[in-house]
């Protein structure tokens, strides 16, 4: 099997956006050599952090999603805007949301996060050492409040599905093996 | 903290749609008071199936992505279409992908694919006794390869980050302590 694109791309054009993201439609040529369209949500990437404060405690938001009109358990996240690298969008945002700064954060992994219509590449960071200060600064977009928990009870809630935000999930999971301590 | 929403809808329309998938501008009134604008991509709630074979092997799959332009590590997937109900389509998508029939099929649990911007609920189905048949019948914007490997193989490529299609890592992990014989 060849690592290489099966499919021709004929034309592409953006057929819709706004600030946040656009849809762009391709004309293409599948594999099995008929034409078709694919319709891709273009987004700058993002990042998840997982904030690990000096106890050990892991640092979760409890959030008010409003595409879902649901409170969801959550760690900081947040696009790369504004031409920031990952790192510097992990070091913003977990100020940002928490008003949080790590001694150290570094990452842990990148995934996909819906890549059956979307091609947002989620960058999973691990900060440790955190330790907050002052009121965080939210967005008008978010309501949110902070919730430090064991480590233990975090990546039980994770496991039994009540990190009810899925890349959220994923991140401590995939951050289990390199947590302090663990 | 009430559990409440705390935006007030003003307006709602569908600003552009394909087959997939639509994009639903809202005008709102945030938290604080402001008037702001909330676009959300609506889409059908979708299945991640984990099958595990009778030996105990898990049933990966290597599929070309044209979001990404990437050969992503998943486990069989699809949206809930025609009405089908989400047991309905993890059984039929472990069909169409894989030609496989499990003895027993149940939901795990469910999460947001990504509630920053999309609606859509991924539900995460454990699929047990799969036995593989013929060949499967693929659609043609799906070009995949199958691979049934050792379940802590598997386990490992998730942990590791080598299981790229986010929600797919994330099934994985949280089938895991209700996989036969773990």
């Amino acid at each position: 099997m060849s690592d290489s694109n099966p499919y021709t791309t004929v034309n592409s054009q953006i057929v819709w956006s706004c600030p946040w993201y656009s849809v762009r439609r391709d004309d293409i040529i599948t594999p099995d050599g008929k034409p078709g369209v694919y319709n891709t949500v273009t987004k700058e990437n993002a990042v998840w952090i997982v904030p690990v404060l000096a106890d050990g405690r892991i640092l979760l938001i409890r959030n008010y999603r409003y595409t879902v009109d649901d409170w969801c358990w959550e760690v900081p996240a947040g696009g790369m805007e504004n031409g920031r690298t990952a790192l510097e969008t992990a070091v913003a945002e977990l100020r940002e949301e928490t008003d949080g700064m790590a001694e150290e954060i570094r990452l842990i992994t990148q995934f996909y996060v819906s890549n059956g219509f979307c091609d947002e590449v989620g960058n999973v960071f691990l900060a440790t050492g955190v330790t907050l200060t002052h009121s965080p600064q939210y967005e008008s977009t978010e309501v949110m409040t902070l919730h430090p928990l064991p480590a233990a009870e975090v990546l039980r809630m994770a496991r039994a599905g009540e990190i009810t935000d899925g890349p959220s999930a994923l991140a401590l999971l995939l951050c289990e093996a390199h947590l302090p301590g663990m």
